[in-house]
């Protein structure tokens, strides 16, 4: 089978296993755990932020942030197809005791002035607006990569209403692919920013949230609430120092089998795709226009060797990982384009 | 100064002091208070609902029956323009780790399709969608009143799918009083429903809000932990009585006079009206027309001795009520045309 | 029936309920309910603080108080016979995320060691103490007057290790009628305090919290979170007013009544009294010398015609309050001896 | 350094790194990760219990299970001394809205008499007793082994009142190491247990949460909504497989190695020792009879290569464990003793 569902399905390589097996450790809750305190300071300085911690998962990054950024009865701002609207299960509110303001958006992506007028003037029956989040690139519509310049509009405007800004950059490696710019470029200014390691980069678990002292410092207390926090976890962070040396650079690898895929699909009938389609590792369409429903087509796929995610109703969402060879990508690309066609011509 | 900003300025009158006054009380928290469980009883047959609890506000019974009816991590489905999501300083969050869905509206209605839609598909990652609320009329988008129909559609996709179904009635009344359809047509069948005495009923302080007699005793549990447990409430529920008696056939009145406001202005260039405008005691509209601030159209106004609510930018709302005569209504019916067409002539 | 359950249980006097009916009112969310802001200004200035926030019950005083000064996760230092612990429905914990570290005690009082001991060192694994609170008088545990010296030391240590000093003042006032000392020598330099209208002072609804302006205006938003912002609240702030009038001297009266139901028990075999009983105006004894549960003696004196209330297995709790005269002392004097005396002849 | 901190500061044997770099791995998420699901139905099996779930600490296992069993506003009741009430950073609060009721304890162990004595009669002002929680061994009272019979009276009388009983079995290992007992006899009829792998089991990373299938199901959601949910855990997991086939039988070597420790201070003069100390793996003693301070008595002990933890003014405690050889303990005992004596002899 040649599984597309998602980026989190990769297994660790042959040598990303002899590193977790070599891995020097200790105890990371005393701070003497070297391959996590290591990997945490090399994604602190390509993040260009002052210091990371290492955490279970890039949810557990996006709530130890709101945690430590927010008072209770305080309010976010989110895109509302983001993950922390939609697939984090409400722990903002839940845990933290956080509303959500999900701002309207096409695939995403929402505008400085969008922010501006979504933070709520100071007034007792009000929350405080407190945070804005941006999700690079974004998750459920799509991958699109979010341009540099409104993201830090987006963080000016937020800063000087006295919001923090936060990045949730669980594929934000593949926008740097995408566009060469650096992640410290689009970490720059932000209160805290993280990346995952169990996506694009392949390691079994984890991820690494970084911010100034002072907030690692805050979030590493909330990391320890939580029951995030471990103790050898070096066999963990020496996955992902291996994955920053041998798999970073194929990231765009990633990218370009997504877009070798969206054009196999492009010009068929029946499919749907936004402007912002196959910008980085994600293909993403609607299957509306051909009669069935993404169920249907997702089933088909997979009836070919093909897994593909069906996201609500009509829409279809394929991401490409380095567990999908250039050959699969072909290959798939034919199933795809053969899936399409079938149900287009029984319409 | 004929004051327009709400229903909520009114002053008691001397009838209702005097009710007061002679007010039999007890300890309502030993549910020995006689005028209390009176009040209690009667409102909650008028919404043909089982039983009832005395609160201090309508924000907490809105809280409370959130509280009673979700878990923490759960969602609730409401308006954009909402008090609950709006005006209650995310209540529901901070205090209940409930996030709020706010379904996209124009004046504050939506469908029951919308809601079919915004319910959430039990999984881990996704909130338990658990409640759904109709402000009946619509508050800070001009007193719309919700059609008996759709609400029922609404409450029944939201019954059929395990949710709860909450009417917040902060003016339940006034729509009773502009379709002439019973309170108890209106709350059949939800599972909780609350009418506000301190808005068109004139009464200084409380609300009482409906339901089954496990839910009001599960709301009296939370009442109490909020802190809204009181004493001799009495003295606040013989107002409400006296309301009951005296003051509900008059909100007619009200209704009638924002019509009078209403059409005083609509003709009005520069003044923007939705459709469904003057359908209860309050009149709103846009002054975005006029070129100005709604700010500046409230401080013309007010020097000409009529006060009313600058909403957002652009909005104003102007609220009828018992403390305002027919009389008043027409002086205050030409000053709102005179400050229009007097900024009109300087665009 | 002579009620000496709570002193929860009194109706307003003629007097008072002419005052709230005469009431000059406006809407307390706008600050221009004169009656309420005059209240609020009068007892900031009887405790010596900056500010007053009118609240509908002391519950809501001390859930306000410990959300504006706790953080989440937050640990609070109490005595752990507390109102705050036993009788607030952990709404410290519910809506606030605040832990309560219960100080063991016999009579609710502790000491400043026992607070220094109590301070978390700051470290991960740790909430942070961030507040001790003082119930003066002690309610669960008859009634006891704090130390004056000891709260300045407790309020001391506590400050000096970043804590913030609250007092919960239900029955402050009996305390200042039992020593003399003034309200404001007991909140001095204390973060927070508040008295009760409804329990010595005689009215039907609400409390005062006081502390700095920052502090009331947090507050402030607490209160409206919670649902305890009201309207014309000036009729019940009407009586307070009234009641610092002429109920405030009174309450010498109050615990002079209880210091006689006192010497008429003190010396009967099976009832056990702490050394400290008898210092305010409730009387607390066990009947567990009598071979009975606190029930059983609750019963027994009920149909004397006295209530008395029973706390857990073996306790009575009777207070005297405005509503039972002397005569009605010497009655009910009369029937606990009695009703003592037959118990112990049965045992 | 003879490491006696804490059973938590094991390094990965070879033998178990070589499992995990062979590890069998899916998505934890997807249910497919084949080694991540071989170890909770192992650990399922082992406590007798219908299923199991991994995570990322044994915090998240107590959260975890706290938030399905509870509602907030409820009250648990733990002892003392517990890893809840003292070392979770108040989660049980701060995430879940509950209060935690502690009962006072000389050693960690309290009666079925005690909870059925602390379980709140129901009522609206008092919060709810849903859950009472047992550590076998008591982390930080000695590692006293709890008797069966007590823990089931316990059991019988919680959930005769409607409340769930569980185990936080931190160390349960080491109790049936040192009775011979079964695990599955301590956790029958216990609403949840769990047991951790990175303290005497030796791994790494990771506790396993069991209860019912929809106990289980319920701390899913959980693990996911606090951010503990993984991908390729297998590789943890395999650790967890590794240990329990080979450190699960030394477990008793490491009671042993604690006895030994014990017999070598016992007879000291200075040292105090609870009758029931040296039971496991935990030697737990009071240096107050010395006249110094823990942290003197640890900083001694490691200028001559010993690291035991000073816990609270008085207390030191070590841990034996499988970094920690039968010579190592033979040296340890020298120093502990030779450092007593000195001190004894400064005296």
């Amino acid at each position: 089978m040649i599984d597309l569902f998602s980026d989190t399905q990769t297994r660790p390589t042959p040598g990303m296993r002899e590193a977790m097996a070599r891995a020097e450790v200790g105890d990371e809750q005393s701070g003497s755990d070297p391959s996590t305190n290591a990997l945490c300071e090399r994604v602190a300085a390509m993040l260009g932020l002052e210091a990371g911690v290492f955490m279970p998962s890039g949810t557990m990054c996006n709530l130890a942030s709101i945690l430590v950024h927010t008072r209770r009865g305080d309010e976010i701002i989110v895109d509302d197809q983001s993950h922390i609207y939609n697939t984090e299960a409400a722990g903002a509110a839940a845990l933290g005791g956080v509303s959500v303001r999900a701002l309207p958006t096409r695939v995403g992506l929402f505008t400085a002035e969008a922010v501006a007028a979504a933070i709520r003037a100071p007034q007792r029956t009000a929350p405080r607006s407190s945070l804005v989040s941006i999700e690079q690139t974004t998750s459920f519509s799509g991958g699109t990569v979010w341009d540099l310049a409104e993201m830090r509009r987006i963080r000016d405007v937020a800063q000087a209403r006295g919001l923090v800004a936060h990045i949730d950059g669980a594929r934000l490696l593949n926008a740097v692919a995408a566009t060469g710019i650096p992640a410290a470029d689009y970490a720059r200014g932000f209160d805290s920013a993280w990346i995952d390691l169990s996506k694009g980069l392949g390691c079994p678990v984890g991820a690494v949230l970084c911010g100034s002292s002072a907030f690692v410092e805050a979030a590493w207390q909330w990391k320890y609430r939580l029951g995030g926090a471990m103790r050898q976890s070096g066999v963990l962070a020496a996955a992902g120092l291996y994955a920053l040396d041998h798999h970073l650079d194929r990231l765009a690898q990633d990218n370009a089998n997504a877009a070798r895929l969206h054009r196999a699909v492009a010009d068929l009938p029946g499919l749907g795709f936004d402007p912002t389609a196959g910008q980085s590792n994600i293909l993403y369409f609607s299957v509306e226009g051909l009669g069935i429903t993404a169920a249907a087509f997702a089933a088909a796929c997979l009836e070919e060797g093909v897994r593909v995610r069906a996201l609500g109703t009509h829409h279809i969402r394929a991401t490409t990982h380095l567990d999908v060879s250039e050959t699969e990508i072909e290959q798939a690309s034919a199933v795809l384009r053969a899936t399409a066609l079938a149900f287009a011509a029984r319409d």
